[in-house]
């Protein structure tokens, strides 16, 4: 029985192409005494997979002939652990692969209210606590906040549009192009979303926000950042979260001038969303009744097959997916 | 009689020199019903100066023609107000120069306990309160924080290395110079101090703070910020105050890449000390009992007359004083 992995190829330049990676066929994993073995059912996408390539995330590097990393939904096949079942759903870090071996204490249960299940890989996953931890926890958005997210159709945006209407804040958006601008003032009630591609941002900026930003979740980094900070309302807040707009590039980019914040008194916190896994039942609880009463929902960017990762990866990469992206193996 | 006052004479190019200043003699002010004249005895000259020369301060600007403004503490002489005295010493914003007249609302009167007087300019003045808002209000730096402050011997830097001190935390600082880097660590008493000028500051701070830096305050901008970033331990403060090193050009730097905020989950705030002008009691009250028992202490960088003004100033804005720059007319 073989196990399907993609392994890195090579470093890439710049932008991730296909062939930067590479498929390989290895024997189907064998479990020792306690351990469980699991079927990949459904695999997380995410933007900092291209920071452990770079060899700067926190979750350590990916580098050539390993294969890559990444949350998972997987089904419980056999299980020498009392703690999980056959046929049980199950979060771990699968990766990108077909199969994968556990010890039990690297699983957790998926709560059967998350339907479908691969929401545990999104809304009601990593990118939405994320999104939690920014805007609730860190942030304090409450009702009346003007807040600013930029990606807001991809994952920890969308999360974090919703969390934040949910709590009366008025959310200006930004997006690629006018078929996510439509998404995101229809499915995600953002008040307006600017495309990133067609408008001239600063001059929207301004107008969308003639009294100032309070709150400004930094998914990107980039001009983004300095352009939000140098309208930040007093007492603004800002998040800083992600780097997307430098994941790509060999250096780091500066970021904004620090008169715009002393300017604003304003509160800069950096977030790293591994600080609140032992958070995430509060925040599961808190999320579940929304999702069930259909008030928060994730349009996923699915592809199909194990083989379809590293397009779909390469889309992500190049801004182009449209939802969180999951690759379902069917 | 006359009022000597000192004017801006033109909009300096980078650090002013004594040619961007002149001396004029104007008519000794006349105080109308409830006004209050009032004599300069000391001038407090401040870094912020040179940015209300750039037009780049909140507190508003100063041009060519204006004379130039600036906290001082005075000597009432005639007073149509209830609530001061002749012969009383007030907390204004008299500017350079001789003479002023106020509105009764516009005066402090000097605590008593305040001695000497200048002090009220200084360590229980507006630079102390800006310490003590930066590292005890918005830093909450307590026993075991290791402090990173640049301009240690300045008038910010030293009230702040005292305040971290008495609290128990361990102090670093920065100064030009053997003779400013002695006093800082025998009367201000800091762990060790940099030698901005002789030694390798990034290479200096990774031995200095080998756990890294818990809280730093940024008095300075530029690339100490940077560098004190990078270092920056788990959850550590950044207290954004001060733009030094880019008072005197004419455009803004930009910050630190984020990522290194990210990385140390920092939490990053912007002061403006006349946020806390409403505490300034409350700070005075918790600082007299240190002062009066010898813990607390300030150098005076001490001129004498108004006519040295402005080479005073000149010194400050090339890092040249040593202690809080001070103007006594005598």
């Amino acid at each position: 029985m073989v196990n399907r992995q993609i392994q890195l190829a090579q470093y890439p330049d710049g932008i991730p192409t296909e062939q930067d990676f590479r498929m390989v066929d290895s024997p189907r994993p064998v479990p020792e005494a306690e351990q469980v073995l699991c079927r990949t059912r459904w695999l997380s996408l995410d933007p900092y997979m291209r920071s452990q390539i770079a060899g700067r995330h926190l979750s350590g590097s990916v580098g050539p002939g390993d294969v890559m990393r990444g949350e998972t939904v997987s089904e419980v096949v056999e299980s020498g652990s009392p703690a999980f079942k056959a046929g049980e759903l199950v979060r771990c870090m699968g990766g990108w692969q077909q199969w994968s071996l556990h010890d039990a204490g690297e699983l957790s249960a998926v709560h059967p209210g998350i339907q479908p299940p691969s929401y545990a890989l999104s809304l009601l996953g990593m990118t939405g606590l994320t999104a939690w931890a920014g805007m609730v926890w860190q942030a304090g958005v409450q009702a009346g906040d003007r807040v600013l997210i930029p990606a807001v159709t991809g994952g920890v945006g969308a999360a974090a549009a919703q969390f934040c209407r949910l709590r009366g804040a008025a959310v200006i958006g930004l997006a690629g192009g006018p078929e996510k601008c439509r998404h995101a003032v229809q499915e995600l009630g953002v008040s307006a979303c600017i495309d990133r591609h067609a408008e001239d941002i600063p001059a929207r900026l301004s107008e969308l926000f003639p009294d100032g930003i309070d709150v400004y979740f930094d998914l990107v980094g980039g001009e983004l950042l300095t352009q939000a900070s140098e309208r930040l309302a007093l007492h603004g807040r800002v998040v800083l979260c992600g780097l997307m707009s430098e994941y790509n590039q060999a250096q780091r980019a500066p970021g904004p001038p620090p008169g715009f914040w002393i300017r604003a008194r304003a509160v800069v916190t950096g977030l790293v969303v591994y600080d609140y896994e032992d958070r995430r039942e509060e925040f599961v609880r808190q999320c579940l009744p929304d999702l069930e009463a259909g008030r928060l929902r994730q349009r996923e960017d699915l592809s199909h097959g194990l083989d379809s990762a590293p397009a779909a990866f390469c889309r992500l990469m190049r801004g182009e997916n449209f939802g969180k992206v999951i690759v379902a193996l069917d």
